[in-house]
């Protein structure tokens, strides 16, 4: 325990990430002030927004050059400086790319007996709040309603489909391929999955919804998003969560139509993180944890193994590779 | 009363609009069915609506080349159809640029005793109405908050930075040249105006705004819209009621950071017209008259006069020549 494995930023991308920005590095073992915890990492998250801290400030500081990678974990305390923590907790919270990190212990959340772990990573993690709590106080589907998700098969995205159903409203999923569209709707039941790669895209999306759009929980941006406008229904909801289409590119499109489209439809654009609806947390975990129980709600996770695979995992998860919630299994542990 | 007065659409405008799309014509005097009325126009509105129509569908559908311009207008029944309807009776409603009109008594909203008639165009007419809803519905302006209008010194620009101050917030108007932008603080109250067409808008919006913005009341979309993104505070709301930059013009701009700079600051941008608020109409009016009435709420019109000069001055109009409500005297009338 002399030393933490850490991957760092050795340069932004101007362009498309590759494993290149990164270098891995061994530093010592940090020491920790008062109030601080020293953490042991047991799960990382990947995310989109990983990349989008690297184009600069967003909901959070940007992420530069010489600094550990960002992240959301899951870990042990192994030593602790602050009152109620102990060595041998689970706490989750802002850590980075590293065996090892500090922790404000005010600023972490303690993880309850509820396993298995990589569950506090997605249906109960970031992931299935992102989609409880947009799809249900932003886009507020209505029964019979049409709720379209793009990243459909991602780590929000299923969730939505599925809440979406549990809600009396028809899903349809944007996904890329069609294994991954075949798969929405066999394994996660969805009514309908799109192929965003297809030539006839638009086409194919408006056949899927013949009532029109209500709901759009947008993931991705760009030319997705205007095609969902254009097929939007008059009062429209458009969720906006995320423009993982905007990351990884040097080059910005934004949709046509705006805001044409949002008077003449008279549609309603919102963006939100998941911590603006904090209050409503506890609700969202007891109805997702509920419907997961009934076998109302399939969680998928994609877990990778080992600190090492962050780079390449989050590339690929810029270009759809994964199923569900990715994550990184840094230690050996079989929570 | 033998001969009707018409100008229609000659050509619809690919591009900018100019008064050869336009024709004037004779044609015989309309004849009327069960539940019409023959309506002798007194006043027509002039929107920047009128060219949006001339681009497609919109919330109403399109016109086309042949027909009479549409308009709304205020008018004196001479012949009546319907039960309850009268000569001489005043009536709002849809009616065409022509000296006499055809409308539905089922359709007409009639005019109250409440003179002078202009003022059912401009402050108890949308151009009022659309202000308050729109800013105190969707905006929901709170005291000490900073609310920003384009095209401030237009029919409803005037009116959403006047009440803005009403409300207690902070009124910023943008409008096009430095003399507009004194009359909006000298005459009307704005705390400070921003001229659009300056080389330096972007950075005069900024110091106009030391405190971010909170509301902003879009009439024009394009690279103002995108200049009040990037200055909107977390959580601000964006009131989406018009886009008069896009509408005299092939080329269509949207503005950049969309959705990126919705998810991040979380923004909330919302359309919406008129007519989605009815039900809170008579309170809109029985505010706006008290207000004028008060002194709080100063009235600015801009009548032209005579059928003829409608298509000069709907160019004008998008042009940005008119400072309040824009409208066209048919009649003799001093109502």
């Amino acid at each position: 325990m002399s030393e933490n494995t850490q991957i760092v930023i050795r340069e932004l991308p101007t362009d498309a990430l590759s494993v290149t920005h990164f270098e891995t590095k061994s530093a010592p073992m940090p020491e920790i002030g008062d109030g601080q915890l020293l953490v042991r990492t047991i799960l990382m998250s990947l995310d989109a927004a990983n990349r989008a801290w690297m184009q600069g400030a967003t909901y959070r500081e940007a992420v530069k050059p010489g600094d550990v990678m960002h992240t959301y974990s899951i870990g042990e305390i192994v030593e602790s400086k602050a009152e109620g923590f102990a060595p041998g907790d689970i706490v989750a919270g802002e850590g980075g790319w590293a065996s090892y990190t500090v922790m404000k212990a005010k600023a972490v959340k303690p993880i309850s007996d509820y396993r298995p772990l990589t569950h506090h990573m997605s249906v109960l993690g970031i992931a299935g709040k992102t989609a409880y709590h947009g799809l249900l106080q932003i886009g507020d589907p209505k029964p019979g309603e049409t709720v379209v998700v793009s990243a459909a098969a991602g780590s929000v995205g299923i969730f939505v489909g599925q809440i979406a159903k549990i809600k009396g409203a028809r899903a349809v999923g944007i996904a890329g391929g069609p294994e991954k569209c075949a798969w929405l709707v066999d394994e996660l039941g969805f009514d309908v999955a799109v192929d965003y790669k297809s030539k006839t895209f638009f086409k194919d999306l408006q056949a899927a919804c013949p009532d029109g759009i209500d709901v759009y929980f947008d993931n991705v941006g760009g030319q997705i998003l205007e095609a969902a406008m254009f097929l939007a229904n008059l009062k429209a909801r458009i969720v906006c969560c995320g423009a993982v289409s905007q990351y990884d590119t040097a080059e910005m499109t934004s949709p046509k139509g705006v805001p044409g489209l949002i008077v003449v439809k008279r549609l309603k654009m919102e963006g939100f993180i998941v911590m603006d609806f904090a209050k409503q947390d506890a609700q969202a975990e007891a109805d997702l944890s509920q419907w997961y129980k009934d076998g109302k709600l399939k969680v998928v996770e994609d877990v990778l193994d080992g600190l090492e695979s962050a780079p390449s995992g989050l590339i690929g998860l810029l270009h759809g590779e994964n199923r569900g919630k990715r994550m990184v299994r840094v230690g050996p542990d079989s929570l």
